[in-house]
Parts: structure tokens; sequence; C-alpha cells
């Protein structure tokens, strides 16, 4: 399993250590002098003066009115089907009486601020903005941000604008990198704190959700993406190609993964790929992933394909099989399984409905999908009557006395006289 | 405001920075030397020879046989209410069919290897295990280890090993700090490597699980915990003071907070938790905790109490109020509210049902109690049928073009030509 193993591991090189020592300086820098080292810092790396801060509220209108009709029409679709998946997550309060009467509850509730982190550059995703957004509103946050580092011309990306827009979201900062992340964590004079940070972003953004993690709740560490594809005799060799330059075309550090029990398939797919290749405008960024991070390999049986995934534990699993059931049901470890040729990976990262946010580099083995849960936590609710007070105040001295907690034991007691009195 | 802020930002001074590099250091030689890290040093730090590491399974049921007969019946019946109330958290599966007949879902499946840190010398705590171990276990943990320090005759602490005796732990290693948090990360010859890390720790230990968040999943970072009291002159003082000795007695760093609208009970408290304290068996702890953490403020009314709490967003909050709910109900931050004068919270601490691991240090904005969800993860299941694929595929590609992902688009363009073949 090395070559597996290999690639769950994947990293850009011996640069973390310095790069963690860059981001705390950052951190250290934006919770002292605020605004100030904000400007300073996009000035710096993302090359242009951002004061004022904000994004003029008509400059999101105008992104939205300006995005061309199909494209409009292809965000809404996707912001209902997105919504309509995560309200079904919200998760329900539970109170109830015990049998003594007590009552005993957990209840959910939103956090009051959110603030979304949204790439520039490369990585300028419209689609991440619902992904981020959508469950954030459907949890019910009242205040929800979004930090988005203009290009060198100061501008943020205009149909990162529109999504904003149609999510409801009114405050847009155009920053981005460590200091972003500082800047919500911490506060400044222009930026609220807010209660979770979620949204991708590169090493330096993961590192910086690293540090302030405790501060605030964040979504997750995210990593570089990954595809893993089971692929039997019934599967078509041009889907799979695409499927996995769909994963390639992302990121020189993206995984693509096939295992196949077809060794014809896995002869063909490398003259495929090259040919849906030819013209690809990211061609150069889909070979070094292939040739550094790509992998194929022909298994005896299925059982063994969902043995090797259920080790990688891939973000997300393609089943292109004849029974995908089979293999679905027996796999531990996955972000999301992509059943039957009608569900390319391309689906859920757009408009399925699941969140497109998902557990990387082997951390599925753990944790799942962004959901509404991201923006929500919980209370619990203890209301003990006397009769439950009374029946279970014995068990709780021994339990105080037997780890040495004297008041805890004359908390019960003080009470237990009390009721002694009453009587 | 400025007083609860000090409270809710109060730390063990400016040995954080040099705590960070140790534990940096600790973690990096277990993860490089496994054993042979561990064992020196606990050597080092704990004071005896861990070979062997594992404690043998006759020690674990011996530690119960020897048990009190009122401390085990007090241990089984705090496990059992603790099992009830973890058992309704457990997450529900979704899945449905969409209007067009495609299968979307989220699967909630437990992590396969848990680790539960339990944290020995003064802080050697049984309930501790059941709070852990139960939900890991009700969430379907098939694998469960536990760590705890030795003292320094080497023995774990016999009621912790009892604890662990009827949750069903049967692999105990007698290991504690940093290094133990590394060694469940990381696994070594010995030690295996776990999905999830819970239980707290000293500082050490919560800046370990800091550094490993994101190889493995952790519960939480555990600051000193804090009680924060509302009462209005229906409470009896004698409560209120044993409550918030209880608190103060974990911890010199433990905040005891109290918010009344009656100033009479606010003079009459420190009296009456001066006389508590006459035989205390920690009574510097206690006065160190109040003097340095401690905090009575008389407010105009309940509003005013209900808007400071939901400011400091306690870990505890107590209501010892005529009409609690009308509080109960305003509250966005807490981690628990324990609601009139049969829960205090000791209640909760034992056996209510509801989890001890509370947020602390005003992560009540963004988090909640430990759940059986702490020991699980959920996988999205996406199988679109031709309909859905047909439906949808035009707006996946305006949004697959809008990003610039040309195999995205591709991955969906390549399946309609195949699916107008089939025409």
């Amino acid at each position: 399993m090395t070559a597996l193993e290999r690639i769950s591991n994947r990293t850009c090189g011996d640069g973390q250590k310095k790069a963690v020592l860059t981001v705390e300086k950052i951190l250290e820098r934006v919770k002292k002098d605020g605004d100030t080292a904000l400007i300073e810092y996009t000035k710096k790396f993302d090359g242009f003066d951002p004061d004022p801060l904000e994004v003029p509220l008509e400059a999101i209108e105008r992104a939205w009115e300006e995005t061309p009709k199909p494209l409009q029409d292809a965000l809404i679709t996707a912001k209902h089907r997105i919504q309509d998946f995560h309200q079904k997550q919200i998760p329900k309060n539970i109170l109830f009486k015990g049998i003594e009467g007590e009552t005993l509850g957990r209840r959910w509730q939103p956090v009051q601020k959110a603030g979304i982190y949204i790439p520039g550059g490369r990585a300028s995703y419209p689609s991440t903005v619902l992904m981020n957004a959508i469950p954030a509103s459907v949890a019910g946050v009242k205040e929800i941000i979004m930090v988005s580092p203009g290009g060198s011309n100061g501008l943020v990306n205009q149909t990162v604008l529109a999504a904003a827009y149609i999510t409801g979201i009114k405050t847009v900062f155009r920053i981005g990198g460590a200091q972003a992340i500082g800047a919500m964590a911490y506060g400044t004079n222009t930026i609220p704190k807010v209660n979770v940070i979620s949204g991708p972003g590169n090493l330096y953004v993961t590192l910086a959700k690293k540090y302030v993690y405790g501060d605030v709740g964040i979504d997750a560490l995210a990593g570089p993406s990954e595809v893993l594809i089971i692929a039997d005799n019934s599967a078509d060799v041009r889907h799979i190609a695409a499927d996995l330059l769909a994963q390639a075309e992302h990121d020189p550090l993206a995984a693509t993964i096939l295992l196949t029990t077809n060794s014809v398939l896995a002869e063909k797919i490398d003259d495929e790929i090259m040919e849906q290749l030819e013209e690809h405008p990211r061609k150069e960024i889909c070979l070094k992933a292939l040739k550094d991070w790509g992998l194929i390999v022909i298994c005896n049986d299925l059982e063994t394909c969902a043995k090797l995934t259920d080790y990688f534990a891939p973000e997300h699993l393609e089943l292109l099989l004849k029974m995908p059931y089979q293999v679905a049901d027996k796999i531990n470890n996955a972000g999301a399984i992509f059943i039957g040729a009608w569900s390319p990976e391309a689906t859920g990262d757009y408009l399925a409905g699941p969140n497109h946010t998902l557990p990387t580099s082997g951390t599925a083995r753990f944790s799942g999908a962004l959901g509404v849960e991201t923006f929500m936590k919980n209370t619990s609710i203890i209301e003990f009557n006397k009769q439950a007070f009374d029946k279970n105040s014995k068990a709780i001295i021994e339990l105080a006395n037997s780890e040495g907690l004297h008041s805890h034991a004359k908390s019960i007691e003080i009470r237990l006289s009390k009721s002694s009195e009453e009587i």
C-alpha cells in the first residue's frame, strides 16, 4: 500500500515549516495592528492598495446584473439544490423527561457571526461561495461576511461577487491570505470578529486557520483535492479519463487514482487521457498532477478495491460499476461517493446538493462534509426536580468523593439537608 | 464588560510560547522514535519506567472488583444515564429521491479507532472516563483505547481503571502528556494510531491536541473550567456558595461568576463562602481561584444578566431563578444550562446524562458538548440518473466554464454525447 500512502501524504515540499513561521508572524501583527497590518500585507502580497477594504454593495449588485443570463440561471439552480439538501441537515433539538420527571435536552442554535474565505487567483470559484454561504444561511446565521482577495487591479472576481449576491451576502472585504483569516478571527476596526471561519485556501490560509482554531471555529483544514475511481468492465474509458482529468486540472498536487478489475481498461486509459489532454488549456498542470500523484491499480476483485479505498480514505469516490452498491456498502472512509455513470464528480462539485467541501488527505477517516452543523453549536439542558435529585444524590456524592472534590459533594449535601428540613 | 473579558481570556501566564516549542519537540520525537521516545519521556516527566506500556487486563478487572460496592453502584447509575442520553444523539442518515429521481444522501458511520486521554495527578477523574468512552461506544467505535499516566509508582488510578472496565475498555496504556497524544496520533509499535483523540489535559496535552489536529480528529481544546450563576431573591445563598466552590476547587484558574439582581444576596455570599471554606481540603486552590477569577455583578434586571452571560459564553450556566426559562430562552452562548435549585452543576458533572466535556473560554460561541458525533463522520451519496443528469447538465457546464475548469465541463459533455448516441 506504499504508493497509496505516499499519495495520501503528499505535500508541497519542505516549505511548510517556514510557512508556519511566516503565518504566525502575520497573525500576531494583524492581532496587534488591525487594519494597518491588513493594508500593509495586502499591498505586499496582493499588489494593490485595498483602502477602502469593503467592496461597495453597488459593486456586488452590479456583478450580478452583469452576469450573463445562462450563468445566472445556473447559479440559481445550484443555489436551490444546495439549499434543499442542507435544509435536511438541520439537527433536531432533544428535549425529554427522564424517568424521575427531570428534563434533559440538547438545544441547537446558529453561531452569531460567520466569515467565509473565498480564494482569489487560479482558484476563483463562485461554487465555493454557494457551498459555504448557503449552509451558514440555512443554519440561521444572522451575520455572514465574506473575504476574497482582489486581483492586481484590486477587484474581486465578478462571478464570485455575483454568487455572493444570490446567497444574500452584503458584506465583502477584498482581502485574502493569512492576514484575512487573522482579521476575521481577532477583529479589526473594519473587519468584524466572527465565530466561525470556513472556506478553502492555499497553504498559508490553511495554516492560519489551524493557528486561530480554538479562538474561532473552523470548517476543516483542506489539503489538495483527490479522486479515486473504482471501475469494472461496465465503465466507459472516456468517462474515466474525463473524470480523472477533472481532478488533475485543479492543482499540480491533485491526486487521481483508478482501481480496476479490468486490465484492458487499465491499458486503454493512458491513450484516452493523452487524447483528451491534447487541447486542454491546463495541460501542464494536469500532466504534472498525473505524473506525480496519479496511480492505476489492477485489483483481483472488488473486495480488494474496497479495502484499498478504505485505506486511502478519498475525498471523492466514483463507483463506475455494474453493481455499485456492493462496493458502496463496504466503504467506511470517503468524503462523498458518486454512484454510476451519470454521477461524475462535477455533478457534486456544482449542484447535486451535498457540499463540495470534503475531507482530503485521509481525513475522511474522522470527518465529513461541511454542513449546517459547521455553523451551529449545541447547549445541554439539565433540569432536575426534587425526585430526580433525591434518587441520584447518593451516587453523585459517591463519585464526587472518589474524585476528592469536596464541594461537588457539598453542593448536593447542602440541598439534601434543606430537602429534609422541608419534610 | 472588561472584567468578564479579562476572565474569559485567563491563561496561565506567558509560559505558553515556550510550552508550544516543548510540545512540538516531543511530538516530532515520538513520531520519529515511537516507543523509545515514549518510554524516555515517561521516565523523565512521570518518574517511572513504563515498560511494559500496557496495563494488564487482569489489573483492569481487579480494579473493578476492588472498588467498594457503593462506588460501583454509582458508576453503574452514571453509566446508564449517560448512555441513554447519548443514544438519543445518534445522527440520522439522510437518503431521499430528488425531483428527477436522483438519489441523494448523507450516511453517518463511526470512526474505526478512538483514543481517550485521561489525566493523572490532581485531576484523576473516573467520570471523565465515562464521559469520553460512552459516547465513543454509543457511536459504534469498534476499537477504543485509553491512555492515562501512572503515578510515581507506575500505577494508573484504580477508580479510573474501574470506570474503564464498566465502559468495556480493554486496552489501557500508562502514559500521559504530549507524548501520549503523539503516540495515539502517529502510532508506535505498541500504541495503535487512532482516528479521533478525546479527553481533557493540562496545557501540554491541549497544545499537543492542537498540533495533531488534522492528522486526527479531536474533541475540542479545553481550557480551565468556569461557572456562571444567575440568581435572584428566590435563590439560597448556601447553594450559590457551594456551587461556586465546586468550580473553584478544580483549579486555581477556574472562574466563578455570580450575576444577581439581589444586592442583599451579593453581600451575603462572601461570608457564606468563607464559612464553607473553613474545613475545605482544597482551601488554597479555592481562594486563589476566587481571588484571581471570581466576580460578582449586581445587575438592574435579568435582561442585563442574560446579555452579560451571552457575552461571556460560559461553560456552565446555573439559573437559580424563580422563572428560569425567561432567561434560558434568551441565551445564545452556553455549554450547558442547569435550571433551578435541584440542578447544581455536580448533577451534570456526574450523571444527569449530557456530557460534562463542555466548551470553555468563550468557545461556547461556536461549539458545544462532546457528543457521539465526535466519534462519527458522514459520507455524502450522489447517484444521478439519466434524467437528473440531462436536466442539470447545461447548468453544470455553465458553472464549470465560468471557473475555467475545462475537464469538469468535458466530464459532462462526454456523457451527453453518449446519451444522444443512445437515443
